[in-house]
């Protein structure tokens, strides 16, 4: 409520009560004007009340919501459907111009505000939860492989020579997608096993630099790391696995404010606000404490997870894959031809996102012929299924899993030691 | 409620009102049915409650919402926020695999169906009320440039020599980004005037393409009509201009199956489903008598905005531009000198979308130069605005428009016998 | 947004953006301020936003929703679920104190202003669209015959020697069991016949007072008109019928603000705020505007309805019921022992709320025997069925209604030929 | 989706995924079946999403959301505005019909529904979590007060020559407000002092049963606790206090089904379902071991309260009440003039609910005199505060409020060694 409204209700109530309600309203008004002052992701989140307040107060800023427009252009975000509307708080003019995604809609300045703000959030916490010299960032509502293509188009006009992309072997079709979409050629660097370990194999890919030019290279995509020479300065997310959100935005960030903005400018058309708003919700609920406090989750399940694995592999003498560098996920090493099976038996059981890798393989992708593909290596030595601990998992989860993992476990050793099942021709994690 | 509920309920309730409960529900249940079955828009909208129950059991289909599931995978469709869980009706998947937009999603059978039926209904809408033998359509969740783009990158496997795209001039600075992040050349092809009307130049389009050679074109990408030879089969709408959707999406529809198909198979990863899920509400609630009413309607507000503006131009001793081919806008030709602060005037009295032209703007955009901006013509001998007729429009629109408009013409004419504003360098309506 | 709000975002959007957004914010402000200072139901409904905004604010005023508040007391308004919490906008502490239904709540002052704006907008219309004269009303959120009761009760500490409740006779459970169960002694005054018509016997009211004494009797409970010499000074409607609201309130409303005010002292506790929140949203939605549209298109309907059933009646030689001092429903005579079928018929069809009436039944309600129940009248001389054209209904409604009519009247008409059905003891719409 | 449906989803879906999730979807199934089966409150809780799709089913058995339906009644619960419809989840007709407020209603099978499961559950809660001899219960849809009283009322046919009500005093406003209204004489029985501990005199209770005559005894009216000869079989709570939901409601249980049943055909009209519907969704979301889970905590937290109270007085040198039969609130005893600037104090500090009670005070409530109001004793020997651990309460409650206490009374103290402050006429926490 304005100062008026109040002064008017005051003859109402008693004006202690509405005293008190204003000094109340004062810490979320705090709230609202440190957002727009500091534009960092706020440390403790905010209730689902003041956010709501904030959209609403955000959406009576984009003409579609003027009471008193009229609109004669093409384009006045007019929603057919109550639904609709509500669902996206009645924004309905997406963000960005033609020339540029990050750019004010001016028909929407509380669509854009939105959008600014949140790209602001974004950088704050890449900053203080992970790299700390990011200059830049960019929420795209597209897809990460779409954002690497984007990524990669917007490097052309820089290296027009360039025709190469260097790509230290990740099993994921999208990559391979984005780089051959955008119309480059893949170079893959096939990975070095250390143990059990795959490592990027750093000297061939110095060496492919040299021996192909540094100036024909646009890029090395790198998935897992960001190393020194020659790599691009670049670092994309998928928000939806790493903020909690719905599958449909990518974050773009990096060292040079420049390029991330020139991949902005690459953008042909207004987006979608839906990724950004889902965003701009999630971080604003969760605050960096709430942030903070799922990482830690996430790392004590990994640890639960990477334990009972331990034990399970012990009991039914298995290998448990030695991955010290993969904090996110872990591998056990099935018995020969086990795979396929324990895949199906696991996914009708209710469990989803374990992948079931074997190691002969062979799989063309955007025409580049990958051997083993799904255990990112030629000639990787075990098959093996991997579940990871991933952000907002609960100790139940992990439990749950490892419960059904170890009956399924159990039937398919002593089945195996008659049968040898087929096995199938890709994994099951394939997204 | 399924049969075993209804009988469970007979218990409490007389069996009579349980009868007729089912009744009533077997219309909707039978809707349903038909969609599933028929793969149709319907042909009379459904109401809130229909749609809504529908989500729920799509969503119910998602793996994410699935009561014993346990996720040990790195995309799990988590979802922190309750607001923006609800806001997706719990549908956190996304659309598509790593491989392809519209192939079906394993972990969310509900969000995939959601997308197929989406894909069939406006299919058949476009059948139904444009293009009769439409083969194939697939509703992209991004901006129509970015669409543009999608499908201008897929001619590069079919026509690896082609470097030009054919550009019959629209001054939208999408097109041209969306040609020139695609890596393509283009050629500009001016329009000719016949009378006050702007016309594509076929004969000249036609000798570019003799000239250029016809390997060496890509496409020609033209925005208004779809025109015989060499023509690329392939239809765009911005989905919320013409679905009364907020912005977001983007439908690709053509004659060719096939080509349709590999567009989707150019998407690497997964995409929001929020566009499709706005259309697959919009197109449900509305039905074809709902779209057909609305297409009647804004004929019929063009009518009156035809003759609105004809009698604002006799008053005013102001030029009507002569468009007989234009049935969405409509022009007034302005004194000179009047553009720029007639905009500013419109702006300021809530008047969105007016577009103001100046006949002397040069502007490079994606490297080409392009004189007369904003007016699709080197040299159109008027300055002038539009007004346009949208879906969704009222009547109200309309008049409270026109109201201003001669409000503002009025004031603009006194003032003009004196002096003579500068013109700014850009159209207000410049997305 | 606040002022300083708006000022922090002009450094992230232009000025002029910010100043366009705000200014169209005044209009939505003024609105609120009217409503503060006026206290009357607008002429033109609000927009949804509008009043979601409004509404936000008024939960932020109560205490369960201050940020910083700890709460120490038996009732602090907590809401386990959200899906709760939600549907009532976050309001938790209801209306009123022990002392007074319409008393500030302390902890509540959102709610309690909230119920004193809806109140006052109720009188407002009332005044306005019927009786010019009423200086108070309230809304009291439970049932009608609740709020008789009530109002009953509270008459006692006026009249303390009088006993009887004079009942011009309604045939409606509610009335007789809300004089019993408020322990009054009920005394029928039968009605007469004009014709088709019944009314109110006012001669033997009179005399009924006079032998009774004056002093004896508490109030005269009235159901359809207020006449003049000793009638009790007071009106109800309940909230559902009348203002297209869910079942839960009625409206007291009087010419004493006296009397009035003590009714709402009689309500000992605090109450639901939930059909208070349904009427102001109601009621901001539709504005005075809406309401009378909705009371012209109503009178429309009722002439419809009473033309088609004419024209049944003629095609089928029945008798049209002539009522003409009834504006809402009309009767239609049946022939001899159709009509319980008939209405078994209309059920089935989808037809709710035709009351078919026998005039043969005989009820005991309350321990009072009434003759013909369902008639209003002891010797009514035909069965027949009504059918009532309410607020909110619909052409459609009334044509599906006859077409369904007319199909059954034939189909009965054929049968009645040979067959006599039984007719059932009760009428099918006696809620 | 219904067996059908899911059938005709195999054309456009694997069938594994639809199998997957069609056996995934039996799990909710069951769940529902065994609520209908069993009409008990389910030991898990529910999600929201398995609650909404159950509401939107029962919604669609009332007969305003029939597809087909056309009513002719006055009263066919047509909603105006979208707002109100969807917080009610289109439930519309209320509950009850006019004889009997727990009678199906012909035409919302749905809402009838709702309503008897909502107090089946409830009976079972009350069973399994407090007074497992309870028989019956009824949600009634208006504030507890209202509720006494109603039921009151309905002890008249049964008593008809008792005219009095026996009050074990206990200083609430709306008790004694009932036992008015309902046309009852309230007879106060004062309590007795054991060291600081308020408790029922029994034997004085008893002696006026004898000397009133227990034929003239309508009901003892009692709050805390339960007694064995004379007491009235029933219990009330408020619904706000002991579910989590919104003020509204109240809960009428007792031994005799019959009784209960009586109370519930007293109530004139039909009702509200909002009461009834919150406390559907909460059962439902917390179920029985929420239920349990969050009653253990408030005893965790009373606890804490009790410990932190006791480390304060002892600090402060002040006295803790030693009343171990309350096991809900607390009481600290005050310096002599320190009550009413504590209570402005923490009102001002944003501490809701601590009652600050003088013994002095004198109140005529509904006729009768009562000394010592507040106290529940005509001399109670201290001035004091209380703090009560409701149901819901966080710990964070509980150290805020001791925080801010602290300091107030520490400034209180300092204060008081100069000056005394005049004590406030009522406490604060009369609601």
């Amino acid at each position: 409520m304005d100062a008026e409204s109040l002064r008017l209700a005051e003859r109402l109530l008693p004006s202690t009560y509405i005293k008190q309600a204003s000094d109340a309203d004062i810490s979320r008004r705090t709230k609202i004007h440190q957002l727009l002052e500091k534009r960092k992701c706020p440390d403790e989140g905010w209730d689902d009340q003041t956010i709501e307040g904030l959209l609403i107060d955000l959406a009576k800023m984009d003409s579609n919501n003027f009471p008193a427009n009229c609109g004669v252009g093409e384009r006045e975000a007019r929603i057919y459907s109550g639904l609709v509307a509500q669902r996206h708080y009645r924004l309905g003019h997406g963000i960005g111009r033609s020339g540029d995604i990050s750019e004010v809609q001016p028909k929407a300045a509380g669509s854009s505000l939105l959008n600014k703000l949140t790209n602001a959030m974004v950088l704050d916490l890449i900053r203080r939860i992970g790299i700390r010299g990011t200059q830049a960032c960019l929420v795209m509502p597209m897809a990460t492989g779409m954002t690497v293509m984007m990524t990669l188009l917007s490097l052309r006009d820089s290296r027009p020579q360039a025709k190469y992309v260097l790509w230290p072997r990740i099993d994921q079709k999208s990559c391979l997608k984005s780089i051959s979409t955008a119309g480059f050629e893949v170079v893959v660097v096939e990975n070095v096993l250390e143990g059990d370990e795959i490592r990027t194999d750093v000297p061939a890919l110095k060496e492919k630099v040299t021996s192909l030019g540094a100036e024909n290279v646009a890029a090395v995509l790198t998935t897992t790391s960001c190393f020194a020479p020659r790599g691009v300065d670049r670092l994309e997310e998928s928000t939806d696995k790493n903020f909690l959100v719905p599958v449909g935005g990518a974050v773009v960030a990096g060292f040079d404010a420049h390029f991330i903005e020139h991949i902005g400018k690459m953008y042909p058309g207004r987006a979608s606000v839906s990724p950004v708003l889902d965003l701009f919700i999630t971080l604003l609920s969760m605050g960096v404490q709430g942030y903070t406090a799922l990482m830690t989750q996430r790392s004590q399940h990994m640890e639960h997870l990477r334990l009972r694995m331990g034990e399970v592999a012990t009991n039914l003498n298995l290998k448990l894959l030695q991955t010290k560098n993969n904090p996110i996920s872990i591998g056990l090493a099935l018995p020969e031809g086990a795979g396929t099976e324990l895949g199906s038996q696991l996914f009708l059981r209710g469990v989803s996102g374990v992948r079931v890798v074997t190691p002969d393989q062979v799989k063309v992708v955007a025409g580049v012929t990958l051997k083993g593909w799904g255990a990112h290596h030629p000639n990787y030595p075990h098959a093996y299924l991997t579940a990871a601990a991933a952000l907002g998992m609960t100790r139940t989860d992990v439990d749950t899993f490892m419960a059904r993992l170890e009956k399924c476990l159990k039937k398919m050793s002593n089945k195996l030691k008659e049968t040898r099942a087929d096995v199938n021709e890709d994994g099951l994690e394939n997204q």
